[in-house]
């Protein structure tokens, strides 16, 4: 049984690409002399299909779930967190809260599983499946039907969404864990390659955490494809922005990809569909031990490398404004042609 | 003789220290979860001395000059596009015109000694020494007194600006041979290891540049001092940058150093001053060969890391809301009291 996820169709536009090319290299500066950001450019042009592209009304959504193998200590914090920081978003308290803010994001909460039953108020989605997964050294995370409603949660409340552009985010207690085992399953990678420190675990406690995330390999051996990986390994938040992404790639919406667990939920979307991956814009390199890897794995270029390992979209918040900049270059920045600058020399006017 | 430079006083501050570093860890985050963006926070809060700094009306200056040795075939493009950039930078289609602008940084255009008579106008502030430097391998590339006419000049002009950041910026055609040059000398480097492309030169003619640089570190090789190889070595733009530098240390502002010739700028001002360095915040590390080396030798940890190799302040531009987002952390994050979060669990706890 496959649920009904959304088609997402391939958008090389070679024309399109060497327009953009063109464009950026008739700018007011040396070839390729804005690295990266010429790069980006040229993405975002892409996805958008415009030579001159405009984000709209940037969309954070951030999915909060719980782990029930959150309950073998795989993680430095209590399972409670996750619903007090959900709380410490809404008051605007938290890291996402404040980038979000200055940056003028819109900020969505997203109940996705959470241990806990929240008051509704503006800002905070219910799209609880249940309070928490089940714990996956006893069986699957989840089943199949509770995997589905969560993709299915995550490509509507998308489609209820404004703008252009998606932002990642997410709150878990113990979803490194669900990270790593989703890796590890999905690249052939080994569970000590994929599994760090997560909230702060020491040396110690990241070896009985990768004993753990062993075990369950093992007695999941069976579930190999994105799907039946998803169901038993969890989690509800990452299974939610599966759905999220495939609909905003469905729709060619920026997607701006935070850090670890994140990259994995893009991990899974882009197993089912490949061409997720040119939608995506990856915010940073985390510090999170195994997101190096997940990023070569995806071919991904991140933005930032600020050994940031916080989650909660704030490396997608803060690699925000650097989107903005592409397309302000591709926009507004002059051509040679239009400010009468002088093109590069030859190399025989230069010996001379 | 010597001119007369700023005193610049250390401003390490050890209480101020210990009180920043226990707010960030009270903040609702893991223990230094927010990385590089933690230290950040630190360093501007103990530059502006205040537990909540605030940047105020950031000032991006763009210093702009020419190079006698530019005749030598040392860049890609020809004299005349330091004034045309200008012209450029003054109109808005720069890339950094599109960021400041992005950013509502206020720009502001020095002509320290470009070869050629600009018009005056709001932005642009005249502050020639000479229509470019001397051709550095005949002779010094300024006289000692040019020399401290431009230090004074970016001193001066520092003193007229408001706000508490400067962002550093130049435009002017051979810079990155000046900057090569003074960053072998005060270094020790052998002059291939601070010397790359500039522009865009290809291989070869990067090889025929190192060995004019060589020439040039030969014909000067009495100018050890700071002083002696900025006016040897030039140039205008240089000069008068590290006036400024010294200058924004004296009155505490934030510099937010850009790439490869900034950072030369802050080697010689910190060669003069090394409290300096304690003001600096540097944006990125460029894709000159060099500037890697240079950093290191700055003990400099820069922000990004895009592959830029443009200058006239386009990263500092790009890294500024990075600066923003590290204030607003300090001054809006919840702590752990004021949100009801729980703390990390003890090992105890977790293995339970």
């Amino acid at each position: 049984m496959t649920p009904d996820l959304p088609a997402v169709q391939d958008i090389a536009q070679p024309e399109l690409a060497a327009r953009l090319q063109h464009q950026l290299d008739n700018k007011t500066k040396p070839l390729g002399a804005l690295g990266h950001l010429e790069r980006l450019a040229q993405r975002i042009g892409l996805i958008l299909g415009s030579e001159s592209p405009i984000l709209r009304q940037p969309q954070l959504v951030v999915f909060a779930g719980d782990h029930g193998l959150a309950a073998r200590g795989v993680s430095a914090y209590p399972s409670d967190v996750t619903w007090q920081m959900v709380e410490n978003f809404l008051s605007g308290g938290a890291a996402v809260s404040v980038l979000a803010r200055q940056h003028g994001i819109d900020l969505t909460i997203v109940d996705c599983g959470v241990r806990h039953d929240f008051a509704p108020r503006p800002g905070l989605l219910m799209r609880k499946v249940a309070h928490g997964t089940a714990d996956a050294l006893d069986g699957p995370a989840m089943s199949p039907a509770q995997r589905d409603q969560a993709l299915d949660h995550g490509a509507t409340l998308l489609q209820g969404l404004p703008g252009n552009v998606l932002l990642l985010g997410e709150m878990g207690i113990g979803n490194t864990s669900a990270a790593s085992l989703l890796m590890s399953r999905l690249t052939g990678l080994d569970i000590v390659d994929c599994t760090g420190a997560g909230t702060g675990l020491d040396a110690q406690a990241v070896q009985r955490k990768i004993g753990i995330l062993r075990e369950v390999l093992n007695l999941h051996r069976e579930a190999t494809d994105p799907l039946s990986a998803l169901a038993a390994l969890g989690g509800f938040e990452i299974a939610t922005m599966v759905g999220a992404a495939l609909q905003a790639a469905a729709e060619r919406r920026v997607i701006v990809v935070d850090g670890f667990i994140a990259s994995a939920a893009v991990l899974v979307a882009s197993a089912l569909r490949p061409a997720v991956l040119q939608r995506c814009v990856f915010a940073h390199r985390s510090g999170e031990r195994g997101h190096a890897l997940m990023l070569a794995h995806l071919k991904a270029e991140p933005l930032l490398d600020l050994g940031l390992r916080l989650g909660e979209g704030s490396g997608a918040a803060l690699a925000w404004p650097l989107l903005q900049s592409a397309c302000a270059i591709l926009r507004e920045m002059a051509s040679f042609e239009s400010a009468g600058v002088a093109r590069q020399s030859t190399v025989e006017t230069l010996v001379h």
